[in-house]
């Protein structure tokens, strides 16, 4: 529950407004439980649209009872409109830095010659695509040794450790193909990971969580079940650590984490510096 | 290929330096084939790392012969260490965004506090990873009427038409739970939705895709079949959009949009504004 006045945020572009949103929302995900209704404006190409815009956001001003938020990538926000006027904190991403990076780079960004398209066209991604159906296909250990050698990283732990949505993450956000080996009670018994495993030990690494944890998150999907029991996580967490110790693969615990941040981790330990754009 | 010569850009930061690459990167979208090279440097909390740091922009500085961008979100960037005074375009992203936001919100950033790990606890993360969830098991149609009832969103079109990658982006991007229905050859001879498709009509967008591009990426998945065929794909397509048509389901055509843009369309058109933060 918010502990603020209920405030709005507005997402507002020429374009789709991705940039927009993009960059609001990892501004804004600093700011938890801040009570933000948030508005998308997109496409806005026009006076009319422009005044619009405006129209809502001083609504928003009067409704709410406090200043909303701006989030523009306008390439021209018409000033006639008055939308540069309104009663807002209004962040102009395409003058503060869209414009900078133009004249650094010598280039017109996609947004100001209107051809956001180019992005789908561009190797990165393409890349991030490729990893993405990747990840899907090699989730829960679906893999051949020829797919784990094409693999950038293999997540490995017990079952709802956090090792699916760590490997979407990887694809979408950096086009990282990671797959995934969940650890089952045979690892635990053997105490030695499989063969095809061993062959691609640089790219392993492991996600831990705490068992109160792993239970709760368990009994949600297979309430009152042996493979939700506490005393059941405590022991296959108890068995993957040891196994992940004498194996000497890096790991983290999850239970805290959001997946930006074990995200974040593996890149660091697995060396991962891909180029980009 | 880059027309450009090389150029390196850092993403520094005294945390995870998740914010810092997420805003570089929807900056850096903007600037396709600039052939950048990304460089990470997390953790940077004490002035040795900030000397090191320094250090490796100069050395980027001396090798390309371009100056390097840095995007940052130092909080401290420790002046004495020659940090802010290298040769680089330095985008302060804390200074230029998180400072006002927090005197706007009145709201200390988990940034400035040191406790990026709140964003694992907040609901608005915790929707998040649930609607990654919803998408995995949802994917390819695996759905009970029940489980329909609770997507915020159901894709339709044929196999390989973009629909996985963008009912991930949208839970993983916006919280958004995103089934799939793939449109199978049972569907056109029926020329009708499913009995269960019906009851949920309002949630429904379709994804097409040109024929060309359609046969070329299935191709990489099955190589001659007759799943990939070129007139296979378009018989299939043309079955789609017709029936697409007829029950009046909005549709795009995929084929020169990216994911976000897909996205931010669908939300649009199922008018989904979901309360952030």
């Amino acid at each position: 529950m918010s502990e603020n006045p209920p405030r709005t945020v507005f997402f507002i572009s020429d374009g789709t407004g991705i940039t927009a949103e993009t960059l609001g929302h990892s501004l804004l995900a600093q700011f938890p439980n801040s009570g933000l209704r948030q508005v998308r404006i997109p496409f806005v190409d026009d006076l009319d649209k422009a005044l619009d815009a405006a129209r809502q956001i001083r609504e928003a001003r009067a409704a709410d009872g406090v200043r909303p938020i701006v989030f523009s990538t306008l390439v021209n926000p018409h000033p006639e409109s008055g939308l540069r006027d309104v009663d807002a904190l209004f962040v102009d991403l395409f003058e503060q830095f869209i414009v900078p990076l133009e004249a650094e780079l010598g280039q017109r960004s996609t947004h100001t010659v209107g051809r956001f398209h180019g992005i789908a066209e561009s190797q990165d991604y393409k890349a991030r695509i490729e990893a993405i159906n990747f990840a899907m296909s090699h989730d829960d250990g679906i893999s051949t040794d020829g797919e784990l050698a094409d693999a950038d990283v293999i997540l490995v732990g017990v079952s709802r450790s956090g090792k699916t949505p760590t490997s979407l993450y990887l694809a979408m956000q950096f086009g990282v193909k990671a797959a995934n080996y969940p650890l089952i009670p045979e690892d635990f018994e053997r105490n030695k990971l499989p063969g095809e495993l061993h062959r691609h030990r640089g790219k392993l690494f492991g996600l831990t969580i705490a068992p109160e944890r792993l239970s709760q998150i368990r009994q949600e999907r297979r309430p009152n079940s042996r493979y939700a029991a506490i005393e059941n996580c405590r022991f296959e967490i108890e068995a993957a650590q040891k196994l992940m110790r004498r194996e000497n693969i890096p790991w983290l615990d999850s239970t805290t984490k959001s997946i930006e941040e074990i995200s974040a981790t593996i890149l660091q330990a697995v060396r991962l510096n891909k180029p980009a754009y």
